[in-house]
């Protein structure tokens, strides 16, 4: 049975290629469409990105499947079977994008039998590649990734998003978990405008803890695996088991951290990635 | 009269030698000691590379006098006089550095009758200098800064701090001004955690406006002129003329957005900087 290195390889080798298009598009005027609120938005970059890695994929595994999140905004039904699938994220931190903002990530998942057994996050502005594949660890470029030792909550720092939810209860519930987690003490929180970019800083240890409520299953189903790899815990904002369909994450450097956290973040209603109409 | 050429280009050499200090110990494990708050961090490598940039600069400008973040905290009074002062901040981000958290500066203002000549900011992590002089313009590495020439508020990324504040006014006056800005609604807010680096973001153009109450002067000189020869305003948080020394600012790229901004930034009291005890 595959071990889907020969994927991997592919990935990485196909995702480093696409930074260029990305990178050429960050320095120039764009051409900005608004989807679910006057901050969630697409350019042509992301749609042309996606195209370009599922078509190459396509050629090379005509039988895989794909998410893709340009794709399910454009009318394709979001389904997750057990068929090998490709999860892409062709610009994570697409307002940072829009802005020249210089943190954005192209993210590709791959998953078989609804687990995921590699993930890529390409950070492109400041060429960081983030990778893991299950069972084998998780790399920044070539190097190993630790998640901290923290243990004392009151040293943490925190990573989260201001994000693309617009009405009153989201922004609220954002704002007032914030404020409660500040209030512990935490040492700090950061906002980086780029989901996969913040929950790899779990993987690397420079931060303790990560989370989202609101996220799609293609900004973090790669980064996940890259924090469990580096020896971390993912989990939902409620402490159950991470489902990269629920719309909440919360990435930890260990279960004492994310025990200690969780009871201290609201989430607010966001339909499923799966029961999209 | 000179133009301060010479003391700029001093500077620039001098802080670009000194990133190693702060580069190598970043990766270490610190002895980290607490100031003000239990966010308010100090570390060995913080006191030494001010002591190290504050002698290289005595040694050849030995009439100059300084203002160090460090040299405060020790002891020394906190005054800027008329005479040509360096003004310094030896790692913007201390939570950042702790944390191994990759955003932090060295930033180096020079002011002669309180005036700003010219400033710089080094991110050391991803070298990037920003600097200016004061009628001469902005730059980065040796590209000329402009901010975006965006008018229009819903369409603005923000930038402030989640920062070392801990009281509970402090904390809440934080949240609630970052919910009413979201409500407007905004593109974006991200949180850093190094305010000088945060504001030059409105120096490049990739961020519209940034705005911070709590800092002190050493945070924001430098960088609060990059951001005005970018073609940016600085104001105090309540629209009037920036002052270094009142623990406010906001940098926008230009005044149409800051006042539309500006009503809505609630400040908390601080104690000015030069009114120390």
């Amino acid at each position: 049975m595959s071990d889907w290195t020969d994927c991997l390889t592919f990935g990485l080798s196909l995702v480093r290629q696409t930074k260029e298009l990305v990178l050429s598009a960050l320095e120039q005027q764009k051409d900005v469409k608004l989807k679910s609120s006057p901050a969630d938005l697409v350019t042509e970059t992301d749609q042309r990105v996606e195209k370009v890695l599922i078509s190459a994929i396509r050629t090379r595994f005509p039988q895989h499947r794909f998410i893709g999140e340009e794709s399910v905004a454009a009318g394709e039904r979001l389904q997750l079977t057990d068929s090998p699938t490709w999860i892409i994220d062709p610009i994570d931190g697409t307002v940072n994008f829009v802005h020249g903002f210089p943190l954005v990530a192209i993210c590709v998942a791959f998953a078989v039998n609804k687990q995921t057994e590699f993930g890529i996050v390409y950070s492109c502005t400041d060429d960081k590649m983030f990778y893991a594949q299950r069972g084998r660890g998780a790399f920044l470029n070539q190097e190993r990734l630790q998640v901290s030792a923290q243990q004392d909550v009151g040293q943490c720092l925190l990573v989260t998003e201001i994000g693309a939810e617009r009405d009153h209860l989201a922004l609220s519930t954002m704002t007032s978990n914030i404020l409660r987690l500040l209030k512990l003490p935490v040492h700090g929180v950061r906002a980086l405008g780029s989901a996969a970019v913040g929950m790899c800083q779990v993987a690397t240890g420079a931060a303790d803890l990560y989370f989202h409520v609101g996220m799609h299953c293609w900004d973090v189903a790669a980064a996940a695996l890259i924090v469990q790899e580096a020896g971390g815990v993912v989990t939902d904002t409620e402490g159950s088991e991470f489902d990269m369909m629920s719309r909440r994450v919360l990435a930890a450097c260990s279960s004492t951290v994310a025990n200690r956290i969780a009871p201290l973040i609201r989430a607010f209603p966001c339909q499923r990635d799966d029961q999209r109409p």
